[in-house]
């Protein structure tokens, strides 16, 4: 039995786990943001399940909270992506790799050129999750003494794009012929010089590594606020979503896919994945327990600091007994302050409730038995909720390792996973056409 | 049979060669710039001969000469370093990942966190090769219409040594304590905030990862200006000379050890390693043969280009058979530029003459045999004219695997060489000490 749509699945990264209490799980490996063998280890297992992407989120500065609350949280030190999916390329054949790249605190022309050169160390299996860099405390680390403004990174972010992809444009497919004969190495009239002049960039080029094997590198994106949806629907193949309910993720999905179509691109040409925390068990009962013992693994200062740090505003001197108060509105990121704002107003949840819940995962959460699990994400992907998920485990490698044994099988039997790798490359492997070169468009 | 003081061997991988006939060279892989198995294969083989270090070059522009000696140029696609190394990371145990990275065109909170980065991928095999950019195209494709002052640019380089090892201080050694039960991830007492405010750079750190196995990366330096000279001096551990015979190495070694000693620096915690292109043959004619062989690949439009690019000067101009005349100073590499009049004054070539010098190698060159190279080798290492060499293989990868099967067992023979990886670094393998943290000194 096979269903013409299938589900994709990214994983998301974050070392340890996104849970800030998942190094303290039994059986967890609190060291594995040090230890590349574990991560090698859960690529490995990635694939085995025939995932689309290991996806590796950043950071450009320790996260901006307290002190007594950072110190008990395992995200202070990651590997870095580039280094991180290059490594990981050697080990595997098939996943994908999408490392994250801020347009806000790089140069477009090291972007194009790491990437490119991941693609082809990877034969064709490198993405860009677009990032415009939400926590303020980075742009001290990179000479500025203030975050530039919401809006504005977001400008900045679109013409980084158009840069870095005429960057990767200019040798065209083919025009290093290497005829070792008459000595010709490439065809100088396949060479293009971008010569970039805009706001916020000047970039002449040419990038000097030949066309990624992909033609461009997978572009994801995960900003959600109104200037992230219009960059998604302008630019991005595949989009990191944030919404924990069906509803609002059928709105989003048609959103974004609606603003695709005025723009006339192929609303099929961008696959929606929903950031999903799951937790797997042999009864509803029994994995919620497992979620119960994980949160109560994060002490109240962590949960505190995460919430504050997600407002843009410090919440620790308030009553935690109380409700929320009016909370200004900051340059950080909006979609995440709108949540939590419309989760404190819905649910009537005193500081305390909240700091528990965002300190543990307050997103979608899909927690239950293969079967449940299974029937959920059927549902998301049958409704246009989503076109898959870009799973979060709730604690490693435990976690990762019960989905591909357990979950995965149960979507494949209904026809809804794949069994093998349909392509070689990344792109081939999520549907999505090769891009033309632009210098050769009409 | 052994010496105390033994050989240090780096080996230069441009890709393909650094000799721009190589890639026509008979056996050789002309695609070797985009293919990472013959580039794992040649890393093995250093591997196998017990080298230091792979180290990896860095342009960050396609190559500043006309078209038409461009299109004949290997050079113009390469993978970037730290994707490229540490993919190798994954594939090598022991020989040390040294990349380059400009201190003119990076942020010192990225470079100091990729070498963190592949350091703890590595198990601390690390280097950083710091340049300042000579090419004034790379300034077009960061935002700058001029390239940067040569003077302005080493004093930006020395301040982002300060900033980028102060950030891997962050961390002190063993802060990160994982302490499962009482939920501190790390001791905050051992987090050091940099906050750097210069005259180039504003960083306030801290790294958002933990210390690099080996403290710092081991740090690396190549430029030869009085600037360059002084900036080694100052901070450098390896030192990659570009002296072409045996009595300029001999000043050279001198005067940067001697700068040294007057710093209160311990002169054998800096490895100086001239670029040494070593070609080995069964007779010394035999050798010589192939040298001139390889060098018959090189069009006279690339040698012209490449005499313009050292230059800073375009000489396509000139009538080939004459002298050349007075080239203005320019900002580009003063030492480079130096070194080519001296040649065309002392030996009175014609433009046409020197263009084939300086396209195919103009620098040093051993050609002989196993023994008649091993013996020159120990005549640079025994008079203090070097403590090692970096080697340029001229083709490959037939020129390196001599190199391993035939030179290296000569070396191990006279105890000139390791049989062994002493250490579990490169640090240790080099004999350098591993540095204080700066918060910790007193
Ligand atoms: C699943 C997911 C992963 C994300 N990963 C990163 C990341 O690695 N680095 C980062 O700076 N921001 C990351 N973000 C934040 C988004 O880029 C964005 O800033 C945020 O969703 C707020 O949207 P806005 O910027 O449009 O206001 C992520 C968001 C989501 C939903
Ligand atoms: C063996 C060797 C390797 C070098 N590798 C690089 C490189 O990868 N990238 C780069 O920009 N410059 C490289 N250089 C150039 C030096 O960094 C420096 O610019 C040059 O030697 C001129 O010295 P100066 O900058 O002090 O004038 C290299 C030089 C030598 C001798």
């Amino acid at each position: 039995m096979s269903s013409t749509r299938q589900l994709r699945l990214g994983a998301f990264m974050r070392p340890v786990s996104i849970h800030t209490g998942a190094w303290r799980y039994p059986g967890a490996w609190p060291d594995a943001n040090f230890n590349v063998q574990h991560i090698k280890r859960l690529a490995q297992t990635l694939e085995r399940g025939r995932f689309d992407a290991f996806f590796m989120a950043d950071h450009l500065a320790v996260l901006n909270m307290p002190v007594d609350a950072l110190k008990r949280s395992h995200t202070v030190t990651s590997f870095e992506p580039f280094t991180l999916l290059s490594y990981l390329a050697a080990v595997t054949e098939h996943i994908g790799l999408v490392a994250t790249a801020s347009t806000t605190f790089d140069e477009p022309y090291h972007v194009a050129r790491r990437f490119a050169s991941l693609d082809h160390l990877s034969n064709g299996r490198a993405g860009w999750n677009i990032v415009t860099t939400a926590n303020p405390d980075a742009a001290l680390n990179f000479g500025k003494s203030t975050q530039m403004d919401h809006g504005e990174r977001y400008v900045r972010a679109r013409e980084f794009y158009d840069v870095v992809t005429g960057l990767w444009d200019s040798f065209e497919d083919g025009a290093i012929i290497r005829d070792v004969e008459s000595g010709i190495f490439f065809d100088p009239a396949r060479l293009h010089v971008l010569d970039h002049h805009g706001a916020h960039l000047d970039v002449r080029g040419p990038l000097n590594i030949a066309r990624p094997i992909q033609g461009w590198p997978v572009v994801v994106q995960a900003g959600s606020s109104e200037p992230g949806r219009q960059l998604a629907a302008e630019t991005a193949e595949v989009v990191f979503a944030a919404e924990a309910d069906i509803g609002a993720a059928r709105r989003f999905y048609a959103d974004v896919k609606g603003r695709m179509t005025v723009l006339g691109r192929d609303p099929d040409h961008l696959k929606i994945l929903p950031a999903a925390f799951v937790v797997v068990g042999d009864s509803i009962g029994d994995a919620q327990a497992m979620r119960d013992r994980l949160d109560s693994r994060v002490h109240y200062d962590s949960g505190i600091a995460t919430l504050s740090s997600t407002l843009g505003h410090d919440v620790s001197g308030f009553d935690p007994d109380g409700l929320l108060p009016e909370i200004p509105e900051t340059n950080a990121s909006k979609s995440g302050r709108a949540r939590i704002l419309e989760l404190a107003r819905s649910r009537q949840l005193t500081i305390r409730q909240l700091a528990a819940k965002v300190g543990s995962y307050a997103g979608l959460a899909f927690v239950g038995t293969p079967v449940t699990i299974a029937d959920q994400m059927e549902e998301w992907l049958m409704t246009d909720a989503s076109d898959g998920f870009n799973i979060m485990f709730p604690f490693l490698p435990a976690g990762l390792d019960v989905f591909v044994d357990r979950v995965i099988p149960e979507l494949q039997r209904r026809g809804l996973f794949r069994r093998e790798y349909e392509g070689r490359t990344l792109r081939e492997n999520l549907g999505l056409p090769r891009p033309p070169n632009r210098f050769l468009e009409s």
